[in-house]
C-alpha cells in the first residue's frame, strides 16, 4: 500500500505504548503501524517522538462575558497558539448568558469559529439559565447537534446556577449522555470575603486571592459531587487548585462515583507570590480560582501521579494587560472588576513535557494520556481523535524531546501580550503538528490556513469509562 | 512488505485503545497494523478480538513444597491449560526452601521447565533463606539471570521471614531494580485461630476460613506497606482477599507509595460457603487465604474498577483429591495439613472477560489491562510481551466475544482432576492463541509442542512506572 | 449546717462520678454533699439514683411558623411534660421570621413564656433576617440580654439564610461568644426532589423520607463545617440524622475543629417504614431530617458511645392531628404542606435511659452527660445548671432505675394528641424533680405552678470546652 | 458532723466539674463537700485549687533490667518525688523476666515497696514469658491479688512476646477483666536500622532516634489494634510518639474498639534535637520511643485535644549519667547499649499545668482527668482514687495556680541526677498533697514515712468504660 504521508523512524507514544514504527497516512487518517512504509510524503521523525497531538480541552476563546469583554483571542490566533504548542483539536466554551437560547449560543459561536480555526474545534455549552425550554428542548437539541458536555458554575453572579438547577442540568446531561463539568467554588463565601477586604481598602490585585479561600473550593466541590451522586451522573471538576479538593475526588473515585478532575500548569508552576507586584501588575496572574503555594503544587502532582486527575489543561483566559482587558476598568480599579484569567494555551504542554516528563514526574505515556487521550475519552472524541489507532485522525504531534527553549510572549502566538510563564526554560518542544495528516506547524512555520479546522460532532459520554478505559461498547450479546 | 502471517479484520484491543485492523507478523514479532495486509498465512479475525494474549503471573507449576509434595501439573500440562485459556505467557514460581542456594533453585527449576513448556516462561524467586551469601551474592546473580522479581511469605512456618529479612530482601531488591510480592497474612494470628479449632476438635477443611481471619491479612498488608514504605522499595500484594486489605493498598497508592496489588477470581467468584461441604470435598475450596464472603466479592470488584489491582491472577495450585494430593494425610486429616489452593490457570480468563466484560463491570481495555499488559509492566517483560506494539512478540490471543462455554475440569486441560467453577457459564472464549507468531492453541486442537516455550530474562522493574504507565526511560538528556 | 430539703441515700451520678451521698439544699441551691446530713425536709432517695435534672435543648414552645401555625403546646404545658419527663430546664427557640426585628421576637417570646413555665427556661434565637441593624445592633443586645445561641436553617424558604448570611452571623457570634446551631439539609436537593416526587403523583406522607435524602444532610453538614472553619467559629449541627453526617461532625472535631453535635431519639428508635401507614396515619412521623432506617440507628449509637454527639434532644414539635396541626390543609394535602415534627419532650429521658444505660450501650455518666450537662457546657449554662456541685441550683431529678413503664400519650401530659413512641416499654423512669429546690412533680403529682420557672440569662459560650470539659475559665495569671 | 481535716474555701476541680466548696475528711476519707464545715485541722486553700491529686501509671521504679541494671529510684525516693510533684499515687511496674514465675515476681517487688513508698502504690504487671502455667495459673491469681493490667512488649529481644503469645495474654486478660498495656514498636525495623547504623559506625547516642524510626511505631500499634480486635479485649498503647501512631489510635476509638492511649512529657515538649549533644551528653535524653520533632509536638497535643489520649504519664526511667546507669558501658559505648528512659516523675504534673492550662490548650478538668481520674478509671481505682467524691479516699493535691518555678534537678527530689527538663519555667505548683487525709508533703516539707503508702488491690477493668465515663455497674434488674 502507499500512503499520503508517511511518518518515518520516530518513537510512538500512546497512553499505554511506546514503541518504533512508522506510521502510514491516508485519507487523512493513519492506515498503518509498521516498518519500512513507504509515502509520496515522508516527515523524518528519528529520534524524535511521535504521538498524538494535545487536546486543549479548557480555553476560552472568543468569548465574551456576561457585561461584553471580549477575550483577546478569536479562532484563527488561538487556534494557530494552540498548534505551535503541540496541539490539534481544541475545545473552548459556548457561554450561554441569561436571556439567550442554548440554539442562539451555538449559532452564535459557530459564527466565530467557522472559518477562523486552523485546527478541529468542538465547544462545552455553558448553561446560565436553565430554562424549562433549554432543559426540555434546547439542550436535547445541543446533543443532537454533538455537543456532549454542559459546563456549570457555582461562582459568578451573572453566570452561577443554584443547587436545584444543578441538579436539572445533570439529570438532563445524564439522560443523553453528556458530560457535565463544574467551576466549583462557593459564591457566598467569596462574597463574604470580598466585602471585608473591600471594607478595609484592600483592594489591590494580590487581594483576589485572599477572597477566594481553599475553604470556597473545597465546599463547593463536595456539593458538586454530593449533587452528582443525587442523580448518578458523571461530572467533572475542572481547575482543581487545593489539597482539599483534590482529595474529593480522589475519595469519591475510590468510592466508585464517576467523578473527574482537572487541573492546570498554574497551580503547578506559580504561586499567589507571583501576585504580590506593584500597581497592577498583579493582575496579570489573576485567575479563579486564585494562584495557591508552593505546598499545594506538591500535592497536586502527587495527585497527577495517583491518576485522580484526568486531564492537565490550560484554562486559558487572554486578557490583554490594557484598556481593551485587565485595565478596562482604570489603572486604580479593585481585583472585583479586573478579568479573571491568563493566558497558557501554547505553554501548557511544553512545561507540562518538561517538568513532568524531563522531571520524573511523568511517563511519557502519562504525559500522552494527561495531554490528549482522557481528554478525548470523556469528551467523546476518541477513538477519532487523541491516539494513534489505525482509522484515528492523523492528528500528530511530533516533539524533539533535547530541544530547549525559553517560554515568552514572543513565542506563543496569541493575542494575550504577556505570557505568566515569561522566562521559564524548557526541554523538549513540538516541531510538527499535524492535523487529519495536513502539516499545521512545521519547523516553526505555519502552514495551514484559517478554516482548515472543522467543527467536531461529538459522541455521548460512555458513563463506563474509567481511568484510561473507555471505549465504545462491545456488543458481545450478538 | 509480505508477513508470515495476518490475522486479519479483527477487533485490536489493546490496554488503551481498540480499533479494526490487520496485524502483519514477521519472524514472530509483530511488524505491522494497517489495513489489506498480506501474509503468506493468514487467520480471518473478523467479528472477533484480538488481544495480546494472557499472562499468568501466580501459578504453582512443578513446584515441590517443603515437605516434598510436588503440585499435580508439570511444565507441560501447566502451559498446556494457560494456552486453551487464552494465555501466551507464564510466570509461576521457583521455590527456595531453607538451606538451598538461589542458584540451585532456579537450576532445579530450568531443568523442570526447559523443554517442557508450550509458552514461553519465566519465574518469580520464593526466598525463604535469605542468608548473607544470598542477600549479596545470589540474588544479585538471579538479577542478572534475568529473574527480577521475589516473593516473601509472612506465614508459613518453613517459608516465612521475619520482618528483618523481609527489609533485607526489599533493600537488595530496591538496590537492583527487582519488585518484591508478598503473601501477607499473620502467622501468629492464624496459629492461635489454629490451636484454638483443634483442641475444640473443629478439624474439617471448612474451620480453615476461620482459622485465616480477615484480621491476618489486614495486619500483614498493613506491616508490609510499612516496610516497603521503610527501605522505598516497591511491592506488590499477591492475592488480596479483603476489604480492609484492598483499602490499605489503595490508600498506600494514593499518597505516592508504589504498593500494588493482585487479586483472584477465587475471592471474585467463590465463597467460603464452597467448603461447608461433606466430609473431605471441602478441601477442594481451600486456599490461602481462604474465601470470605458475598459482601467482599462486590467491594473487591469496586477495587478493580478503582485501579487498586494491578493484576487478576489464578493462583493456580493444582492438588489432586487423592492421596497425591489434597488426601495426603487420609480422608479424616485435619485443615492444617491438608495441601492449600485451587487449579484455575485455564479458567481465569473466560471468567474474568464474561463476568467483567460482560457484565460491564470492565471496558475491553481494563480486561487486556488486568489480564496482561499490567502483568507484562510489573515484571518486566513490557514492550515484548503484553501488548500489541510494532515490535513486540506475536503473543495473541483471539476471541469469540459470543462464544459460550461451561468450565469443567473436562476442558481444563491441567492435571488437577476436578475445577472448583465447575459448572459455571461463560460467554466469550479464547478461540486461537499464537505465541511469537506460531499457533499454540486453534479451535479447540493444540498445536505447539512441549519445548516451544522459552525462558524470558526479564527487565528489571522501573520504579517510576506507575498506574498502566510503565514504560523505558527515555533519554531527553542526549 | 441546717438544711432546706435534703436527698438522703440516693446514689448521686453526675457526668464523670458515681457516689453515695446526701444532698443538702438551702436557699434553692445545693450547698452540700456528704453523710448524714439533716434538713427540714427529706426526700428518701435511697435505692434511687440522684442526678442533674435534664435540660432539653430542642424544643419548638408555643412557636408559630411563618404562615401563622402554632404549636400545640404553649410554656405551660410544655414544661410540664418536661417535667413529668424528668428534665428541670427548657430551651426552646423564639424564631424571628422575615421582617421582624429581634428585640421585637424576644419580646414576644417572653411574653408567651413568663409566668407560664413551671421549669426555668431560656430560648435560642432563630435567625431568619440577618438585616445589617440586626448583625450590628439587635444580635449583640440579644446577647446582652442572655441569649446566646442562635440557630440558622440551612432549608424551608421562609427560614433559611444564604451562605453569605451564614458567614455574617457566625461571625456576629464569635465576636460575642454565641454558639450557633444550625438545621443542616441542601433546600435545593429537597426542591428537586419534592418537585419530582410531585410530578408523579407521590404525595402521601412517607414520601416526604424520599424528598429529604440522606445526600442532602451530608451536604449541608459539610458546607456549614466549612463555613465555622472559615470563620473559625463555633457550631452545632442539631438533629444529625444518617451515618455520613455523623462521620463529617466526628472527623472535625478529631481535626481540633470547635463542631458539635446532636441526634434526637427519634433517630435511634424509629425508621422510615413507620411513615408507611394507610391515609395521613404516617404524617405522625414526619419530621425534618426524616426518620431513616435500622442501619442508621447502629451507627448512630457507636456515634454516641464514641463521643460525636454531645446532646440527644427530643425536637419536641408538637403539632395535634387535627385540623389545628398536621390535617390543617385536609386529609388529601400532599406532604409538602403538613407541619412536620413529633412530639418527645416527655418521653426523651426514660427512652434515653431504657435503651440506653438499661442495654448497656451507656453508661450511668454518659447518660447524665448527654441529657444534661452537655447541654449546660454548650448553652452557657454550666455550673448553675447541670450538675450537682456545690453551688449549683438544685435541679435534681431522681430515678427508680428499676421502675417499668410503657410511653402513651396518656402519661406524656403535653398537649400533641398522640406520641410516636406510643406503646414502648421502658425500665428507669423519674420520680420526682426538683427544680431549685422545690418540688416540680412527685410521685406523679404536679406540684409547681405555671410561673415557676424564671428566665435565663446565659453565659457566653467558652470556645475553649471540649468534650466534657468546658469550665468558667481560671485566670492564673492573677 | 465534725472532720478530721477540712481543706477550706479552695476552688475544688473534678474531670467534669469545678465548684467553690471546703472539703470535710473523716477517717482518711472524703466525707462532705459543703459550705462552712469545721474540722479539729484546717487547711487555708482560698485563692488555691482543690484536685484529685496525680496518678502515675507509668514508672520504672526498684525495676531491674533483664540483665541486672537497676533503677537509681526506689519506692522511697521514687514516691517522695511523685508526691512533691502533685501525686498521691503510683503505678509502677513489677517486671517478670524469662525464666521466673509471675508470683515470684509479684512477690519481688512486694519486698522492694512494702514498708518504702509514702504514696499508696500497685504495679502493672510486665508479663515476658507467658508460660502455660502463667496463663492458666499465675496471671489468674495475680488478678486475684489485684494486680489488673499486664504489660507487653513488642520490642527488646528479651521482653517481647510473639504474636500469638500477644493473644494469649489478651485473651487471659480479657477472661479476668484485666487491661492489656503495649510498649508498640516493631523489633525488626529497629534490628534493621540499628545493624545499618552500627555498619557505619554511627554509635553517638543522637542515632538511637534514627534507629526507632516513626514507621516502627506505626506497625507496632496497627498490628497491636488488629490483635485487640480479634480477641475483642480492650488494650492500652503506652507513650504514643508520633502523629501516625496517635491516628490509629483515635480511628479504632472512632470506629468503637477498646482502644486507649498515652503520651508523655517528653514526646511534648522535647524533640530528637535534644539528644544532638557531644561525647555522651546526648544519652540524658535516650528513651524508646525517641524524642521525635517539633510538628509531631503539636499533632500530639491536638490529639490530647480530641481525646485520643486518655493519660499523659511521665514514663519516669530514673538512670543517673554515671557508671551506676547511662555510662555502665563506658563513656563510648555506642547507643545500643545504653540505658534507655529519662526521669520525670515528678516534673510531669507542674509541666502538663503550666504548659496546658496555663496556655490554654487544657481546661481544669482536662487536667484532672488526664493527671488522675482516667487513669483511675482505666486501672480499676475509680471511685476510690483520682476523685473527689464522697467516699474516697481523700488523696487531694492542693495548687498554686500562680506560683512560678523553675524546674531542677535540684528541687525533683529523685535519684535520677538530672532533669531532662532543667530550666523549664511553670507557672502553677502543687503546695501541698494529701494521701488518705494526711499530708506528705506541705509547703514544700515532707510530713510522711515511707511506709505510709500502702498496696492498692485494684477492680478488674469495666470494658464499657468509654471515654470519661467509666463506673460501677448500676443493676437495674433488682
Amino acid at each position: 500500500m502507499s500512503f499520503d504521508l508517511v511518518v518515518k523512524g520516530g518513537t510512538c507514544v500512546t497512553a499505554s505504548e511506546m514503541f518504533e514504527a512508522d506510521i502510514g497516512i491516508k485519507d487523512g487518517r493513519i492506515a498503518a503501524l509498521g516498518e519500512g512504509l513507504n509515502g509520496e510524503d515522508v516527515i523524518d521523525a528519528r529520534g524524535n517522538l511521535v504521538m498524538p497531538g494535545g487536546i486543549e480541552a479548557h480555553a476560552h476563546i472568543a468569548q465574551n462575558s456576561a457585561t461584553g469583554g471580549m477575550t483577546a483571542d478569536d479562532y484563527t490566533s488561538g487556534s494557530i497558539s494552540a498548534a505551535y504548542g503541540g496541539n490539534t483539536c481544541i475545545i473552548p466554551f459556548a457561554a450561554q448568558h441569561r436571556g439567550m437560547g442554548v440554539t442562539e449560543t451555538l449559532d452564535l459561536y459557530d459564527s466565530r469559529a467557522q472559518g477562523a480555526s486552523v485546527l478541529d474545534y468542538s465547544y462545552h455549552l455553558i448553561v446560565s439559565d436553565p430554562t424549562e425550554k433549554v432543559l426540555t428542548q434546547e439542550l436535547p437539541a445541543a446533543f443532537k447537534r454533538g455537543i456532549t458536555s454542559f459546563k456549570l458554575f457555582m461562582t459568578y453572579d451573572k453566570m452561577l446556577v443554584n443547587d436545584a438547577q444543578f441538579l436539572d442540568v445533570l439529570s438532563v446531561a445524564k439522560e443523553h449522555g453528556a458530560l457535565t463539568m463544574v467551576h466549583a467554588e462557593n459564591a457566598g463565601m467569596i462574597k463574604w470575603m470580598t466585602d471585608r477586604l473591600l471594607a478595609r481598602g484592600l483592594t489591590a490585585p494580590k487581594y483576589h486571592a485572599l477572597s477566594h479561600p481553599a475553604l470556597a473550593e473545597e465546599e463547593a466541590i463536595h456539593r458538586a459531587i454530593c449533587m452528582a451522586k443525587l442523580v448518578d451522573a458523571p461530572l467533572l471538576i475542572v481547575h482543581v487548585s487545593t489539597p482539599e479538593g483534590a482529595a474529593l475526588v480522589q475519595n469519591a473515585r475510590d468510592a466508585g462515583a464517576k467523578i473527574y478532575g482537572e487541573t492546570c500548569p498554574q497551580y503547578l508552576f506559580l504561586t499567589h507570590e507571583d501576585m504580590d507586584k506593584p500597581g497592577m501588575d498583579g493582575a496579570a496572574f489573576m485567575c479563579s480560582p486564585p494562584l495557591r503555594d508552593k505546598a499545594t503544587q506538591d500535592v497536586l502532582w502527587q495527585h497527577i501521579q495517583a491518576g485522580t486527575f484526568d486531564v492537565v489543561s490550560s484554562d486559558h483566559s487572554p486578557y490583554r494587560m490594557d484598556e481593551t482587558g485587565k485595565l478596562a476598568n482604570g489603572p486604580d480599579a479593585p481585583f472585583t472588576v479586573i478579568a479573571n484569567g491568563m493566558p497558557g494555551i501554547g505553554a501548557r504542554l511544553p512545561l507540562l513535557f518538561s517538568e513532568g516528563v524531563g522531571k520524573g514526574r511523568l511517563t511519557m505515556p502519562d504525559f500522552v494520556a494527561l495531554s490528549s487521550t482522557n481528554a478525548a475519552r470523556l469528551y467523546g472524541l476518541l477513538p477519532q481523535k487523541g491516539t494513534l489507532a489505525i482509522g484515528a485522525d492523523a492528528d500528530i504531534a511530533i516533539w524533539d524531546p533535547a530541544a530547549k527553549g525559553v517560554i515568552s510572549t514572543n513565542n506563543q502566538h496569541d493575542n494575550a501580550g504577556y505570557s505568566p510563564f515569561e522566562g521559564w526554560k524548557v526541554t523538549g518542544l513540538p516541531i510538527t503538528t499535524l492535523s487529519r495528516g495536513t502539516r499545521v506547524v512545521d519547523r516553526g512555520q505555519l502552514y495551514a490556513k484559517a478554516g482548515h479546522g472543522q467543527f467536531l460532532p461529538r459522541a455521548k459520554f460512555d458513563a463506563t469509562g474509567r481511568k484510561g478505559t473507555h471505549l465504545p461498547e462491545l456488543d458481545i450479546a450478538r
